[in-house]
């Protein structure tokens, strides 16, 4: 539907979905409810795999389809609700969608993240809206609060946690003690993660979420490949329980911040001091942590996934969108691209690193090891021999280091793993800095 | 400017201010800015009291007025941004301004929450958006939120602390031991609180902002004197000793909960539990705590107050109005009012308190008050004797009870403090409840 030809505020206006799993279930759900009714909307049409599968909510007669086309085709649909996820053929619908002068709104954060400029530029000819919310954050307001709210602040920085199943994975590990494949075993069973992990434990899902938020908050179109990614595969127990001792806790942090010369976008595994407030976001709650140069810190919390959080945010979405049918069409613009903002490579991040190594119990290795940091340039804060293992002579040693560049930092870690009292270099973790200022 | 003869996209959006502090000062520079001129606003013109005042920002020749005709009665304005605080005669510029066909942006929580109804109504019949996101919360997106990204929630509750005069004092008093009058001299000192503090402390103001909050979270229109209110006068230093040895701080809090019958709307100082995120917002940080049926609990934090922030919030709705002017009038529609949900009064709330008193040091003085209290099946949970003044015979009592209904401790507290042996009942405090499962 274009807005040229509007319907009038008490018209109907026609939904089509395409997927019906728990987040679909709960959107239908809202629709069909009293308040939904009382909005106007009507669900047209349901693309589902499998139209016999039971579902948490009844359906109206005759409106499941496993032909895509009962959807896009449709002149009753007014707005295509994408809830498929992966990026095909949830990325063709939408394009056809769009094409077809049908709004979209979407919750699927690789298809917007790896090729939301198309699509933003696709529905902006064909004077639709094309809307996101539910693709970060769950039901957190935070795609439109930096598209509208926000829109007079420069940005200066994000900094969020944007994974739940990292997060619960994380604080499972955190309070419990929990070994990684425990928690993930644990998350599974929750129905928390996926059975095949990939995206969330080694930080697919953050990735495409943050240069989401990135193309909004800088203006700058961030293609994945480009983000600096670590998941979280290589944190153990005991990570958690030195980092314990140091006065920190580890969390999966997906982070932007405009630094000298450009923008640094980047998502790894950090340690959080335990008493600043990101320390305490626990199990699969999310939070963006943003700066603008008018707004100051804001903090925007929730839960950040989930079929009904999810569902909030897309509904919002679908009543934005049918305010824009009933107004007449208007459709937010994003930043336009700073052409002024490159992006920064991992290698210039400065921070302080926490190393544990497994060594030979024996004089002079710490000396070896300060050595190879300090021809790059890095110095030590503090060393901690945790457990040692006697007979087999070996110790495990934690190095806090003074703050110091990726680019150093992975050279002096080349050069400490080829010493001959350096078993095995277990783990390298960013330290998260939090300026005393802020 | 109506929809109907909206400007092309390139087209200059008009904007006229009505007062020019601090705030305004802000939203000018923001304004005149490079991304203000890209985004095509000129500043037409700006009422002020005194044309020679000198402020932090250079203004084109010829825009300042004494006169507010040169706003509300020039056709180049399209936007009138009012932020000069107060009933009148900022009422009196809105509605002419609304009633003439110009989009108005205002940061006036008094107005908006004594008269917000009649102006959205006006508004609607002359096809011009009215904005209000720096009425609450300063640069936290809030009212926006609620209008539109949780739309499709029923909201079940907002707490908040959308003071930042209260809170901080509440927080010097807290952290430094401060008497009310140091802390509220050395707010005034920074410019935190005014020189006539009334509004601030005596919980006007936020009187007014939940009032807002309310109306647009629940549908139900909040006249403010309908909302219980208490300030923050009668806290004392030694009230913030007691309770941080009983587990606890004091916030100055803003609530509304659907409860059983209808809504509750209250502010008054509370004690919340030092372990709560509540408990760990300072100074002059505002947050509000949402709750809703689909997105659950939402934590909404950042500067309530100054001129940035709220500058921030009022060019986001300078920036949002264009959007409508440029894409031909969509206004976003408030909820309906719902007339299934009547006000409760305060009478019917139910918490645990806090009572200091200075009582009369013999026996049998807590069997008085243990009775008064039962009476009205209130029942002790504990008893602190705390300072004792062995001259004068006194002894401060700190009691704590179980949760009861606050029209029962109001007779309770009537017949305690008729007992011989009660000196001064010094002060009262609710318990704000924190379910362990929410």
């Amino acid at each position: 539907m274009n807005a040229s030809d509007a319907p009038s505020n008490s018209a109907p206006v026609g939904i089509g979905l395409l997927g019906l799993g728990i987040v679909g279930s709960a959107v239908t759900s809202s629709i069909l409810s009293a308040e939904g009714q009382r909005r106007g909307l009507r669900l047209c049409a349901a693309l589902v795999r499998d139209r016999a599968r039971k579902r948490g909510v009844e359906i109206p007669e005759g409106t499941l389809s496993t032909d895509p086309e009962t959807v896009l085709g449709s002149p009753d649909v007014d707005i295509v609700v994408e809830l498929m996820g992966g990026e095909e053929p949830a990325m063709e619908y939408i394009t056809r969608a769009l094409s077809a002068g049908k709004h979209v709104v979407t919750a699927n954060k690789e298809v917007i993240s790896k090729h939301g400029e198309k699509l933003r530029n696709l529905a902006a000819e064909n004077n639709v809206s094309l809307q996101y919310e539910a693709s970060v954050g769950g039901g957190i307001p935070i795609i439109n609060p930096l598209l509208n709210d926000l829109a007079a602040n420069q940005i200066l920085g994000l900094r969020a946690i944007i994974n739940g199943t990292t997060n619960y994975i994380l604080t499972q590990m955190a309070s419990g003690g929990a070994s990684f494949d425990d928690a993930l075993a644990d998350a599974q069973g929750l129905g928390f993660a996926e059975a095949d992990p990939t995206a969330d434990v080694d930080a697919f899902d953050a990735v495409y979420k943050i240069s989401i938020l990135a193309r909004l908050a800088f203006g700058v179109d961030v293609p994945v490949e480009k983000i600096f990614r670590e998941g979280i595969r290589r944190t153990e127990s005991q990570d958690f329980r030195y980092a314990e001792e140091l006065g920190y806790t580890i969390k999966l942090l997906a982070a932007a911040r405009r630094e000298d010369g450009g923008l640094l976008v980047r998502v790894h595994p950090a340690l959080v001091p335990s008493d600043v407030p990101m320390a305490k976001v626990e199990g699969v709650l999310n939070v963006v942590e943003a700066e603008g140069d008018l707004v100051g810190p804001l903090w925007l919390q929730g839960r950040g996934a989930g079929a009904e959080p999810t569902a909030s945010a897309v509904m919002g979405d679908v009543l934005r969108t049918v305010s824009i049918i009933r107004g007449g069409g208007h459709v937010p613009e994003a930043r336009p691209i700073d052409p002024d903002l490159p992006l920064l490579d991992m290698a210039s991040h400065e921070c302080k690193y926490y190393i544990r190594l497994t060594v030979r119990d024996r004089p002079g290795v710490l000396a070896q090891i300060a050595g190879a940091l300090g021809d790059m340039d890095i110095s030590i804060a503090s060393v901690l021999q945790m457990d040692s293992d006697p007979e087999r002579g070996n110790a495990d040693l934690v190095i806090m280091t003074h703050p110091a560049r990726e680019a150093n930092m992975q050279r002096a870690v080349e050069r400490i793993d080829s010493l001959g009292d350096v078993d095995t270099i277990s783990n390298l973790i960013r330290v998260e800095s939090y300026p005393s200022d802020r």
